[in-house]
């Protein structure tokens, strides 16, 4: 989560939170020049990479859950599709090409405050270890570290995945609230 | 969009973009206290809410498009699940209890920065017009304003919604580049 805004980044000026005119939730407002900054959901993007019948997990070299077993996946940028995204962090964390499949999952993360978009893709060549990686592997459905999956939206996407043998029977919709 | 950040946000200290350490991408930074920035794609959430076969619309009244029809949608807020985002936008822009059906459509927005994700929706109750609406319609097929609509991710969902009379035959998955 991004720190509070405590000054406007238009001009400088101090921020207070309040509900502006019109509105129903409290915002960021400068004080000096006016601006209203809203803040809203991210999407986060990612790839269920699968080869000769397994699944590739990425251990994170990076906090949160340093150590953990994840699919690829990272925050959308600008100017690329939800695809394009997801093949990028593929690439970026697990030095892998892929042939991208359908569209597979779409996870409300409450508290993160984040969409989790995952797409189906098979593994076009080699795999390796990305700068937020400690290591890329592929696991059969009986080796899955289920204890070990860094957050819970891809181990939905990863229980969907073997429920159907990763058949795609359906994109599932799905939203995490916070416990 | 939201315009260029000049002040951090944090501190108050004077913006920079340059491409940061272990990054490709050029980010805000803040040269005081160092903080980087991002800025990335929003979520757009909404409806396309049925009644006897008709399909609603809300005539914008507000920038962009004043005046030009759309399905009620808009910017999905933290604390919210996508599904709940959709409803709420459609009972603001269109005075509109839905029951909430299936996910219909993922638009990737490249231009604006944004996904606009779509649910199908029956009308349950009454309807009228929102702050940000001029008047609420049910239209059919043929009554459609297809040169009146706002904007070209509700234009290629309606198009989806009655090749197939309405039938969730699939998630429909779809990228508009700029032109």
């Amino acid at each position: 989560m991004t720190s509070p805004m405590k000054f406007c980044s238009t001009c400088g000026g101090a921020i207070s939170y309040r509900v502006p005119d019109g509105d129903n939730r409290e915002r960021a407002i400068c004080d000096d020049c006016g601006t209203i900054h809203y803040r809203n959901p991210l999407v986060v993007v990612g790839c269920i990479v699968e080869h000769e019948g397994k699944i590739m997990l990425c251990k994170r070299s990076i906090e949160p859950r340093y150590g953990y077993w994840t699919i690829p996946a990272g925050f959308m940028e600008l100017g690329e599709s939800t695809a394009e995204g997801a093949a990028r962090e593929t690439l970026e964390e697990a030095c892998a090409q892929v042939d991208m499949g359908p569209f597979f999952a779409s996870v409300d993360v409450i508290r993160a405050g984040q969409v989790h978009i995952y797409f189906l893709a098979k593994l076009n060549g080699d795999f390796g270890a990305g700068s937020e990686t400690l290591e890329t592997r592929l696991f059969a459905k009986d080796e899955i570290p289920w204890d070990d999956i860094a957050f819970a939206s891809g181990k939905y996407a990863l229980q969907k995945y073997f429920e159907k043998d990763g058949v795609q029977n359906a994109p599932h919709i799905h939203t995490i609230y916070p416990e």
